[in-house]
């Protein structure tokens, strides 16, 4: 069997190997042989480098929630933004410090270019702030010298140097915060080493490093140029032959451009690098910046502390989809809708088999199964440690090639599930049919689908404790909706009212001062278009006293089709909890 | 500036480190010091592994679609199913054999487990094709040892080697195939390496390589389980173990577990292994296989010919989309939506400046630009060799922090456009503002909007060349829907008839027995749930005699704003290229 590829014709002429434009010889590399023991130092990026990559820059109230979501989580270093370039970012750096929004252990990073009224700019924006980094970069590549800068190396040598000591001269304006430094050869990927090396050496001496002020040098691969273990081998390098190395804290920052940004961050780090920048996905220029997520759940896979916690990682990623407007894609490392299911039937046997034997080998030892060893095939982590779960999907009619559960929704009712719905749903058939036996016809599937989600038709029939009887909302456009429903609990009908930014917030709030713990986690809204009559589906999942699950509405008006589906959401937990309590008292 | 990190809480304690449980030992590796110079083989396995991993596994008609996608690709190996787990991969695997649908120099690949029945049963599914690789595999780790078959290791050897036996065994039955092997220790990752080079040398043997039948042993990081450098040093150390080397191809099969499966294919590839399975995007069991785009195109910037066709990336991409009915990320790469666009205004100008440089260049030379060597900041490939665009991105009123343009027509007429028709329309506000000057409103923006997608309110200013009068659909529920529709060309009125999968089929089918030449790259439709009269909106980004662009419909009726959003579409090709001739004759 020979290979029997062809030529392409793309146009490979136009491009040249990273290593015949840039070498990097290091045979004598040490860092293949290193293994990760401890976590790095992560500084997040997200409201930087991340928001200047947004269709959508973050509102100052998505920075907040940002920022408090990365301080939730355990991070100490936060570049919040590029004061001198942009105002929102100016004022959303002094909101923070006037209205005492930095925890102590907390250290905001501020980006500046190697400009005078921008480094001056720049330190106006940190007044009053206990401590802070001033990143300063320049670009440093041979393109950006010729195309951009029109510059020689020394020219640029000279910006870097200028930028650094007007850093040190306005620094003593402002003797109350504690200033420390970084410096960027920015586009490091494209610049020759020993003129990197060079340049961040003069910088170095000038920000006069010490073990109290260690200078942060950071090599970004803004360009993701090569493969990761070259972008390692530079970094071995530079660790050697960077000055004052003991005072110096060697920073990464990696995009993604080839796909390997995070090889490239695990492989830099393990060639002597200290410290890692990144976001929370992947967020960033173009394919991104490295992702923080992934990084942070790699080390805790191989028993290492990340120093963040990932507890609720759907809470983290339903914010930071909020922040960006982005999604976070089904198959994103630890975190995608995807990732912790199983779709084949090997696969989930084998998984089947894996709990057993852990439950079994915790009996023996007399122990929780959290304690001992994680040890399930294909499931690397415990979906738990992460607030997930488990998820084994059914195929119906797979074999006969029909199309699976949802696909038989969509084509024959034009709904839509979204994914983690489509295995929430795809569990409860399986109950089903598991308990009744046979194959499921697309009517069948209706049928249970109903039964599950949606009110019945007949009104003698009445589903659920909850029903929404009639809704009127209010607002003056102040960003305010007001809420007054009218809701069937039981046998009774009671009025009440809520306030929230929708109609959404509104109700989730009148359910829990009627004493209900609710978290929303996704929502998704869609025409039936099928149907041609212009009805419209809503789903949400919320976590309703600490268990997680989906509801549904359907109506004419999308309002009234998320209360509905909030109504859904909540009736089916308090079933949930019933049956479970018939099942214990039986 | 002390590191604050503090300890998570995550549980550590469960995990432990690779390197303690697998050894790999290597210090005088040589891959790092190599570089990549021709294209790996490839084999596509979306049909197989891809497909299993879908909520919706392909329909037979998906299928075919994304076997023509691989085979006009280039892929000459392409694994199209698992005939003896699915009567549905049994069935297109006759259909590609009875039809005659394989190209000669395309070889199929069946995959079956070690068991008599199922290794029967794929001979049986392979009958009549011209050649064949039949992939046999069994479980070969420590954990699935224990846990799933609870066999020793001598357990497992004989299960691979009476598997490969029978292989030859049935093979004698269908002598006009010539057939292929492929070994799998499947989940490699967490086998013992003398192990796994054991089972895999005694499967050889039974399968007499020869270098005229070479067998193809695969290696599959089943779970990536650890930085990719190990996954290297463990293919290294195989390479140089395994029997009959120069008869074997070596083969690699990463997933993405960690983030880090094209690290693990380009390293294993250095170090040593000839051949990559992988899948389109990345698409795959959990976080999925290797994306064989990145790996593809990653090798283009190198100068490498990846003897794949990558030259128009959108189509593979919105083929793909289908045939998964799974989105590939904004920023995946080479191949998001937002992969070659900039939003920050340093990265613009540079980028500027690129573009000039090489005009220059180019012209100085006496050659046309796509001569000469591609250089242009923050962009590591030229877009047109993708088929794409570099798209710069202005940001409307992002200073004062009222947000974007896409975000005020979300948020003030709840019209919620797709990611490249963001970047479309951003383009159009420029093209205004640069002309007027000046900070635009959100009452501009809408106007804007609307005078270049919209028909006018008013009757008496027709808008575009075409308009929808009227449309009827009728369906017999067969899968085909038949369209009537009377159309305004000009100042005449016209009928029209089409047939299609859908109204939007049908209504391009019409388009094109008009003379158009009209290909549809995008789809997206969503309710105006805040305006509360559930109008939709549909975009469609179509392909209009060679130009790629977006129309826009909003209608009552979701399938007439589609019509209206190709009329929409059609309209501005038309316009643009008006106002192109104007200016020729200017």
């Amino acid at each position: 069997m020979d290979n029997a590829q062809q030529p392409s014709g793309m146009p490979i002429h136009k491009y040249r190997p990273y290593h015949e434009q840039f070498s990097v010889s290091l045979p004598d590399r040490t860092w293949p042989d290193k293994h990760i023991a401890v976590a790095p130092r992560w500084c997040a990026v997200d409201l930087r480098d991340g928001n200047q990559a947004l269709i959508d820059p973050m509102s100052p109230e998505r920075k907040r929630v940002m920022f408090n979501l990365l301080v939730s989580m355990g991070y100490k270093e936060i570049e919040v933004g590029f004061p001198s370039a942009s105002q929102t970012d100016f004022d959303f750096v002094r909101q923070l410090i006037e209205e005492d929004l930095i925890p102590d252990d907390v250290t905001i990073q501020v980006l500046t270019q190697a400009r005078e009224h921008l480094i001056e700019r720049t330190y106006e924006s940190i007044v009053g702030a206990k401590q802070a980094i001033v990143h300063l970069y320049n670009s440093t590549s041979v393109l950006q010298r010729e195309v951009v800068f029109r510059s020689d190396k020394q020219g640029i040598i000279d910006i870097a140097l200028e930028g650094a000591r007007l850093c040190r001269k306005f620094e003593e304006r402002i003797p109350e915060t504690k200033v420390f430094y970084e410096y960027s050869p920015e586009s490091y990927t494209g610049t020759e080493l020993e003129y990197a090396v060079d340049v961040c050496n003069q910088v170095i001496e000038v920000f006069e490093p010490s073990p109290d002020r260690k200078v942060i040098i950071n090599l970004p691969a803004t360009v993701e140029m090569a493969t990761p273990n070259q972008y390692a081998d530079s970094i071995e390098w530079m660790s050697r032959n960077l000055a004052h190395r003991e005072n110096v804290i060697l920073s990464l920052h990696p995009h993604n451009d080839r796909g390997t940004a995070i090889a490239a961050a695990e492989l830099g780090y393990m060639a002597g690098a200290d410290r890692i920048e990144g976001c929370l996905f992947g967020n960033g220029e173009r394919t991104g910046n490295v992702d923080l997520v992934a990084l942070g759940i790699n080390l805790l896979t191989q028993g290492i502390d990340p120093q963040i916690d990932f507890s609720d990682i759907d809470q983290v990623k339903r914010t930071a989809e909020y922040c960006n407007q982005l999604p976070v894609h089904e198959r994103s490392p630890w975190a995608g809708d995807l990732v912790f299911t199983a779709f084949s039937g090997s696969h989930q046997d084998a998984i089947k088999k894996g709990f057993e034997s852990m439950d079994a080998a915790a009996s023996a030892a007399g122990v929780s199964v959290d304690e001992i060893e994680w040890a399930v095939p294909y499931l690397p982590i415990d979906p738990k440690d992460l607030g997930r779960s488990y998820e084994a999907v059914i195929r119906v009619n797979s074999q006969s090639g029909k199309g699976g559960v949802a696909y038989l929704l969509k084509t024959d009712h034009a709904i839509d599930l979204p994914r983690k719905l489509q295995i929430e749903f795809s569990g409860v058939v399986q109950g089903k049919t598991d308990a009744e036996g046979g194959e499921v016809t697309s009517d069948q599937i209706w049928s249970i689908f109903r039964d599950e989600y949606l009110p019945a038709d007949d009104a003698d029939r009445r589903w659920g404790r909850f029903e929404l009887v009639s809704t009127r909302t209010q607002s003056d456009l102040s960003g305010e909706v007001a809420l007054d429903i009218t809701l069937r609990d039981g046998d009774a009908q009671h009025a009440a009212s809520g306030v929230g930014n929708g109609p959404v917030a509104a109700f989730l709030e009148i359910l829990r001062t009627h004493g209900f713990d609710v978290t929303l986690y996704d929502y998704v809204e869609h025409t039936l278009s099928a149907s041609g009559d212009a009805q419209a589906a809503a789903y949400v999942e919320l976590q309703v006293d600490g268990e997680r699950l989906w509801g549904v509405g359907i109506d004419g008006d999308i309002a009234t089709a998320s209360l509905k589906a909030i109504v859904s959401c909540v009736n089916r937990a308090i079933r949930t909890r019933e049956q479970a309590g018939v099942l214990e008292a039986v």
